[in-house]
């Protein structure tokens, strides 16, 4: 069974009464639910020690998903560092959102990670633009979110290795919303939906996406990784 | 200067009066209209012999533009033979909105390059994804065109080397509508706007990324491709 | 169980005494051979009806893998259109050693798929390039094979999505000799060792990434693939 | 003309004879030589103030190079932030030989840009695997270096956007020696060879190579790269 550990940044739930009316446990609590059917989860917040992800934590996670919005500087550099060098050993990382501005997603692009957004509740609808892709495995043409933040393009990261979703929103704009990469030995996968206040993991084909994404950043047996000097 | 040859099918501006008036001389000599200020522009017919394009015009052509619809099955295989092997030697290629369907573009791309469709007059916006591209130069960050055809994902073709555009549509569909690809020495271009009676040509940006895009298709230089025995 | 349709030209192994030595069955039986224990496997002949490769057998095919050499031009294009088809809506295909060359390749590829050879039983290493791929899982940082055709650049194929393995040569070349490609739903790896006089299909490090090959090579449930008119 | 900053560490040359018998007005005095007839070149070091590399002199950068060794810890965490800026920007940066080690380097690809590496004087050939790219213009088949030190896969980069040269060496590896990248608007190119007691920027094919990998890197017009709140 795949070793999942979820980290939410968790403060929009304790200090906004309308973030704790959609998720009163946290969004943490929420994704748990989506995935525990089928995978080993556990979780850890911003405010545990060593933000919940000690050595120990992340040599026993398969695949780490990362939420985060207000507060992505108070990430410490060590454990930044930590969760790259897992990434590379072979950990699986699925980035969630506004977790596009996190310090661990910024480290392993090497760009700036901006976009443009705007909140105003429109309509998403995120098509499959890779219906090959185990991502959007028993998933329809495309996913409807009805009210949602738009995030718009440009998106800078490095050109994705796999497409699988591009969304399109009400006002006019449209942006990639599936990304897929490969970083050393791990598996990286960007995914747009989720907000603080729209109860966006709460919808059925998202809860099948993020188990989808789960099960393909799962790492493999693998060849040896031996760097340095050789005779 | 760099060699174009514009190849039409030109059978519905001989044929349909709304197509007439819009591109009274053929679609052709609108392209040719936008690119022979700096460029050193041929065209070329189905009708032609040998559609025009004999071993000669392609010897010396260093960039094609390829436009096509309602007789795609009328070009000779050997034409197709022809066009891939000129190609993978070094000459660029555009495809133009329904010429995802031509013979040369699915046999350079190995797929079926279907897609949905929708001939409904839409407005369409085509955002510039991957703004540091040399075809998006002198762009705003996204083109409008207030009346379309639409086309929509799936689009059946490889991961574009190169994502320049993506469009989106009134209606709610989104379409990877510039697609860049290389072929053995050759660069590909599939650009999605145009359409025999919206006058799509007659569009500022849509000509500025027509010229920047044979700019960037056009040959270098280059190293031996050697191919076979080798002592 | 991964259903495996194993598709040899042999030929080779009923005309000449030194091939029917090291295959005395057919390449197809040896391959069977490193496949049987987990995977459903047939296998299928160009002299065969159909080349043994009617509707239904690929129809009911998930990996298709495919060695040729001398007769590639005996195969009809219905066959290859066929084929196609069925990578496109997902089935997986291994494209082994000399099918480089095969109509099958070459129509998915869109070009050349032209090299470099020498024939002299030199020594070859394959190194592990991605050594996160399933496809090498498993194996050491290289597989070292002590005689065999040489196979050299340029090889006129598209930039692979993913290279697995670049091999070295003892007369001084290279080689990127294990590249993973998706067109349509479909999953295609192009492998290069293997040849009719040399016992390659008898190593074990080969027989291991076969296997690998064809399980990641195997058809996810996908979502829908529908393309034309739209409402 | 193009405007080139060629940016080295500068120490080996000050403190061991045999480098300064082979560079000894510094690297990146023979690499301005091999720039100057045709671009625009100023260099700078690690004990400049601000290593030499202040926002005035990136500002006015079109492409800059960058060769390190000993002390690549010394660059400041400040100046590592401004050229990934300015690289983000559109700026072109080329990585030369060592320099895959650089806190640039590995900032903007996310990886440990880990490698193997044995100092043997061995001949290494690097082979054109896209001879259609114009960093190739103009060379052979391959170009030959009758003494390097090797780098060996796995190299723990990013797959590169374009692989140029694949490296052959005497002693039995290979390397992916020829990289390009995108990172924002900004092209990058590493470029394996180049060593400090090796005369490798001598070669005339090598220095042929920074040439074309200058003019290729330098930045183009571009569209706007606007990000934040969107009306």
């Amino acid at each position: 069974m795949v070793a999942v550990t979820i980290w939410n940044e968790f403060r929009h739930e304790r200090t906004d009464d309308d973030v704790a009316a959609v998720y009163p446990d946290g969004i943490h609590e929420t994704l748990a639910d989506a995935l525990e059917d089928d995978h080993a989860v556990r979780t850890a917040t911003l405010d545990d020690p060593e933000h919940g992800l000690t050595e120990d934590v992340l040599a026993s996670t398969d695949v780490l998903l990362w939420w985060g919005h207000e507060a992505h500087d108070e990430v410490t550099d060590e454990v930044v560092d930590r969760v790259q060098e897992r990434v590379l050993e072979g950990m699986g990382l699925l980035l969630l959102h506004s977790a596009h501005y996190s310090k661990v997603f910024k480290r392993l692009m090497g760009t700036s990670c901006s976009l443009q957004y705007r909140e105003d509740g429109e309509t998403e609808r995120l098509w499959v633009v890779d219906p090959g892709h185990p991502i959007a495995d028993g998933l329809g043409e495309s996913i409807e979110l009805p009210e949602t933040e738009m995030y718009g393009e440009p998106f800078d990261v490095p050109e994705p290795d796999r497409q699988v979703f591009v969304s399109w929103f009400e006002g006019g704009e449209v942006f990639r919303s599936g990304c897929c990469y490969r970083r050393g030995n791990g598996r990286i996968f960007y995914f747009r939906p989720g907000h603080e206040t729209y109860p966006i993991y709460e919808n059925e084909d998202v809860r099948r996406v993020l188990r989808n994404a789960v099960d393909w950043a799962a790492p493999t047996e693998g060849a040896p990784r031996t760097f340095g000097k050789r005779d």
